[in-house]
């Protein structure tokens, strides 16, 4: 049975990190499909991530975890491993507004997409009729300010029960708390509709209206406990002018919106993402 | 004499202008070139901007000014008339970085840009053989913390012996009094190498490659007293990744900043930018 | 009863159109909100949209009609004008690829864009599903290469009795006769999955492929009797690389086409574009 | 001594290959900086680019050559390597347009490129006093009908006598015979004024106008004996509207042009182009 498996690793600089990797592949038969490194000279610390075939039953399968570990001790690495064949348990918690949902299901639907949707979780009902379109659970988890704890509560019990790895908030409109945060470090991802670090916080449409400026943007990152503070994945802008209103803002963002989510979302399924030091290497 | 004239205008909105603009114009023999306009419906102020040729001699064109005038009042306009045939006196401001320096002389040479340089100014003499080679005057005005004040009176005596009405800050590092820019309100263009509002301030490129940003870009506009906080002309971005070291941003910087500074450069030549608000109409 | 119109007209150009305009909607108490003109002074050829308030009952509605024929005989004018409460009746040809069609109905259901759309005509049941999930009559109408006169002929006859006057192939994969395309002209828009001229005809992305470009991209055009020739609308690109396989070019385009389908969709729907001489005058 | 080597390799796919190159390199002492490499499956084709430092004297340099040719032979590699402290030898070819010379220029001296310019070369005289602003020595070469075999003959003694190995088409506006091309494979950088396949061969703005595209730009590509015909390198575009006249787009491209020129000899000089069937693959 042959199986693509991915190790994305981080560890310090020295000589001989690749001719080492490569080999422990070699030896084992395996057959490299990509690779891609970055060094950062300040920190002197190495990124790679590795993509490769290789013939393997279970048993084989799981005596290679040990074996990457060892190797992983001698450099200091900390790494992932990941098998191709078992895609990613995703949730996506929307509120209102239905586009970046729209985009990011049709994107599974046609395949741009390797991910299982386990379940949509919603502070309101608007979207339920869309999850029950594309025959997805759909959860409704209602948000108010003194019960916030306890919706969080749940949320938590519906993601561990559905073994979710990945929540994309696609215009999810609740704050999560930090002990939220914590469950899933860069596991959840999240849009911002500016162009970030410009217009952080709430109504970035009318600050950018206020501002009158000629690009808006949106930006996807990693949730951290800092409110739109989270290592940057992707950003995307358009033009805009003194002809458009907020209301143009919003529909003009919506794209940049759609677009820069589905790419994080997209690298952080394919595994091309390292968060380091609150910023990101992808591979693309 | 065919000549070309160009009417920019700003007035509370009412039924009526475009009419009565229009048929001023064709009653005189006019013939409308261009036209185009906008309405701020929160504050119900209308823009225009009309372009159109008609013979004139010398005692026409003055006869003009006073029939403009007096529609002007009546629909209390705050407008400029130009003559597309008297084109800018510009003066350049540069430190010692030659690449915005260089777009500019030869977007001037090559016709691009329409305007007389009439001096470059620089703090330093780094770039005194670029304005050699373009045949432009150039002045050098040092410009130490306790003498900024004698360098201001300087510079402020050469614009207004060469008749200068516009300035184009070309990264020009020094921060202008407010005394200085008082002068030429709307008259002075600044690159500033970020994406404004974000990373406003010193440094932006280091600010961006610390943020881990996914997106650089540059920002024109007009100088206020409120540094980077003027009306944004017109901006421009490009992508960055992981791979991109400060200097890479820098390197990456300067085309967008080149670009950006001549779009602004040439829309205010051809009299096509309003400042309105610390905002602009650009009618592109 | 205050209504919106849009007048869209083309003309020969000369002194006193926009005077004379104007003019007529100021004495008919009419308040502009939006004009936008152009000259081809090549062929001497102006056009115009103008778009304006006025209060209007349904007679005097009637009356405006010839009033306005009136001023357009006297400038030769070929002309237009629409009320913006009547909004376009829209048909929409898919086969089988579901994200031009998906994207399309999100917008209007967002209200990006204003229509009605009548109905979902389709050589394939695929996306039977998608209609009925929007609400969205659905016609299986199967095109053989030997029936395809009578396949057009139950379209058509669909059209009529839906009033449509606004078609949009959203990745339509059959080619309509030029018997069929007469009956619509300029009313027919098209996606293509190139940027035009560039890789006309059929797989476009093998051809990108095949010629390493570095961009791919998409073209809307009105549909006329030579394929791929019809007039541009909007044109998308995005950039590729040599770690694009065909499947990569046909996803990364699938964004572009999306994009430049709803774009001419959205400027037409607003009556801002000018078909004329196999290009097009979009007034944006 | 330590040196920085590039390896550039093309060979059929097998298993080892990277594990075999980066144990070649960790044995002698290297530090790989940066690596790159792509596989096409099509063809089970190897690329790869692999840059590394090590401790180098000049018989270390010397006796570094047959060890890579034994395991080049061993996989069957196609091959070059480079020193980087040795830059390219350049010679920039040019007629009577400014804005591509003075781009690459200025990108030279602000060392956003790394060459020597050797010689510019030139069918006018136009540029003469470019050439000496920059100190470069200008060669002034007529280019008539029936002399041009005369003209390329003295061409290419210019050329071997500086030692060029890069040519730089910088709006060269003559074609080069089949038999000049020959000499510098993969060495010469043509940039031509239209987004590739569309509109090649001459006056392609004109084309672009004549057609109506909504999009025009500027492709680098190496030069082979067939017209606009070879590897496309990189490629640039902008947006354009009705508004814009012939001069425009000519204004508009100029931009799309130097971008795009500046990009395929920036990523020549760094040897990060592999030219492979047509097409490049471009380790970015």
């Amino acid at each position: 049975m042959s199986k693509r498996l991915v190790l994305l690793l981080v560890c310090p600089d020295q000589p001989g990190i690749v001719a080492h990797v490569s080999h422990f592949i070699f030896k084992r038969g395996g057959n490299i499909i990509d690779s891609d490194q970055h060094t950062d000279f300040e920190t002197r610390t190495f990124f790679m991530r590795i993509e490769w075939e290789m013939k393997l039953n279970s048993s084989a399968r799981k005596k290679l975890e040990p074996e990457v570990a060892r190797f992983a001790r001698r450099f200091q690495m900390k790494y992932e491993l990941f098998d191709e064949d078992k895609p990613c348990r995703m949730a996506i918690f929307v509120s209102k507004q239905a586009h970046c949902l729209y985009d990011l299901l049709v994107r599974l639907k046609l395949e741009e997409l390797h991910s299982n949707v386990e379940l949509i979780v919603s502070n309101h009902l608007d979207l339920k009729s869309v999850a029950s379109h594309f025959d997805i659970p759909f959860y409704y988890v209602p948000v108010s300010p003194d019960k916030k704890k306890q919706a969080e509560k749940r949320q938590l019990e519906l993601l561990k029960r559905h073994q979710v790895n990945l929540i994309v908030l696609a215009r999810y409109m609740q704050v999560l708390s930090p002990e939220f945060v914590k469950v899933y470090p860069n596991q959840m991802i999240n849009i911002h509709h500016s162009f970030l670090p410009a217009f952080a916080g709430a109504k970035p449409y009318h600050q950018a209206y206020a501002r009158g400026v000629k690009l808006i943007g949106a930006t996807s990152h990693y949730v951290t406990e800092d409110l739109d503070e989270g290592p940057i994945i992707g950003q995307s802008v358009t033009r805009v002018s003194h002809r458009d209103r907020v209301e143009d803002l919003v529909r003009k963002g919506r794209d940049q919106e759609k677009v820069a989510l589905a790419y994080a979302v997209k690298m952080h399924l394919e595994h091309r993402i390292l968060a380091y030091e609150n910023k990101t290497i992808v591979f693309e």
